[in-house]
């Protein structure tokens, strides 16, 4: 099958031998995947990764012929917990310290014209959702985790900080549940010390240093953005203004999935593409585009 | 008076006026004040100050007057709000914009014969109390801190990072609503991600690395030290294992001093040496050694 395949730092479409699905796991065909920051930060070096990248995809079950998924339209959740060990006991199996993820770790990912997952993993998409917004439940997921983590309350002065594809999820995540939402790009001003929560998904080293600044005392930041190298920041502020931190990542796709059915969300217009999965190589460069939002890939047999 | 004076990262012993006490505040008499990491902080340049340090003190009020403290044994809440801002009226005044606060920033401090003090800041001392216990009510105040920012159930497998002053009470008042306590100084080794609790309290910049490698995946970690200069720490695992981190200062009196009345904290055992005011250069010093615990310093008045 033809796979975007990451090594050593360099991006190219391969053939790869298709995997057959293990006891438990299911066969999907990738209808349609989505370039997400992080597989721009794996091609940089984040991780060392080397594989097949992607996790937000949108697939039908092709197999085994026993499976009760078969010919069900599909999203699935990325991580992939090993069952055995103290977290994955603990309800903590997207924590679970030998995980696989897909296309992130250990697992190869979605950029392809098929992957494996657990049975478990999947989740069947409603008939209302096209294909276009199913491949945005992973990452509308991630933003929901935040209400899952903090309470947000009706009137909350809420900040995201970057103006991308995740931000602007958040941002209508928040504003769906009554938030006063100011969205907040790299060169707008704003206030000092004046909201409540604030939402860094910059995806870039300099978001953590400009949430510490919106945040009032006692206040609380979200913190989505993963990227290759360490955070600096004055950590002076955090400590003197009480302020909490909360690291957010994965979500559970249940809440993301009832959103999308009652179109309490609009994902479709953060498309600025599709390419052919074979032109992976510039559909990367087209999503790594100083204002580029959704990059979408679709596989020959994704129709 | 004498008070002992930071200039242009000097410290010296001199004679400075008495300030008289404005309308609300009160004259204390300083019977006992201890150094502080923080002391030892703004000497080496944190703040940018200059002037008479020192926030920790038990000390009796001497006027005015007509005051109904004259006489008391007091210790003091150290920030000064403006009383006037959007923080001071929703009951954030520790965290007033325009706050001044004792020995620290805009306000003389207490390693001095006296020092003024709003009588809306003072707490009576019980006399079951001692001085030396008296004199750390403020740092026992900011252990209990936690305690009111974050649930602590009664079986939390937490870990005190920093074996220091700090980390001794904030070890202690866990322990005393009932959590598992590990203390964890520099060379000591501990198992990775299994802390549902992790305390930075080192007042160093190798305490966050370590409270990160500590903590389990949806733990929290408490981050107590500032220091000059800024954190710098690989931000992914805290996004990744979505750790929530609660930055934390000052906290309230009562609590503090409820727990000494109650002999359910031991100070007294972690004054390492008391030195008259006169001697502050060479006090500072041994607060400086490794392995020095608290060092008290005792005006002329002061007993």
């Amino acid at each position: 099958m033809q796979a975007l395949v990451f090594e050593s730092g360099r991006a190219g479409v391969r053939d790869v031998p298709r995997r057959r699905p293990k006891r438990g796991f299911a066969l999907v065909r990738v209808l349609l995947s989505g370039i997400c920051n992080t597989d721009l930060e794996l091609v940089r070096g984040y991780h060392g990764f080397s594989g097949v990248p992607g996790h937000e995809f949108v697939g039908r079950v092709e197999g085994p012929a026993a499976s009760r998924w078969l010919g069900k339209r599909v999203v699935g959740e990325i991580n992939l917990g090993c069952g055995a060990c103290d977290f994955c006991g603990k309800d903590l199996a997207r924590h679970c310290r030998r995980r696989r993820v897909l296309g992130i770790l250990g697992h190869p990912g979605a950029h392809a014209e098929f992957l494996t997952l657990p049975e478990a993993n999947l989740r069947e998409v409603p008939r209302e959702l096209s294909d276009e917004e199913a491949v945005f439940v992973e990452p509308l997921a991630a933003a929901c985790e935040i209400l899952e983590q903090i309470p947000v309350p009706g009137d909350t002065r809420a900040a995201v900080v970057g103006v991308g594809k995740l931000g602007s999820l958040v941002a209508q995540v928040l504003e769906d549940v009554g938030a006063r939402v100011t969205r907040i790009g790299s060169g707008d001003t704003a206030k000092a010390a004046s909201y409540d929560l604030v939402i860094e998904a910059t995806g870039s080293p300099e978001g953590m240093p400009r949430a510490i600044e919106l945040v009032r005392p006692r206040g609380t930041i979200v913190w989505k953005s993963t990227h290759h190298g360490p955070a600096s920041f004055d950590g002076a502020p955090v400590v003197i203004n009480e302020i909490t931190i909360v690291g957010s990542r994965c979500g559970r796709f249940e809440p993301a999935l009832e959103r999308l059915r009652e179109k309490r969300v609009d994902v479709t217009s953060l498309v600025s593409g599709e390419f052919p999965l074979y032109e992976a190589k510039r559909a990367l460069a087209a999503a790594a585009r100083p204002g580029a939002r959704k990059i979408l890939l679709r596989p020959e047999g994704g129709r």
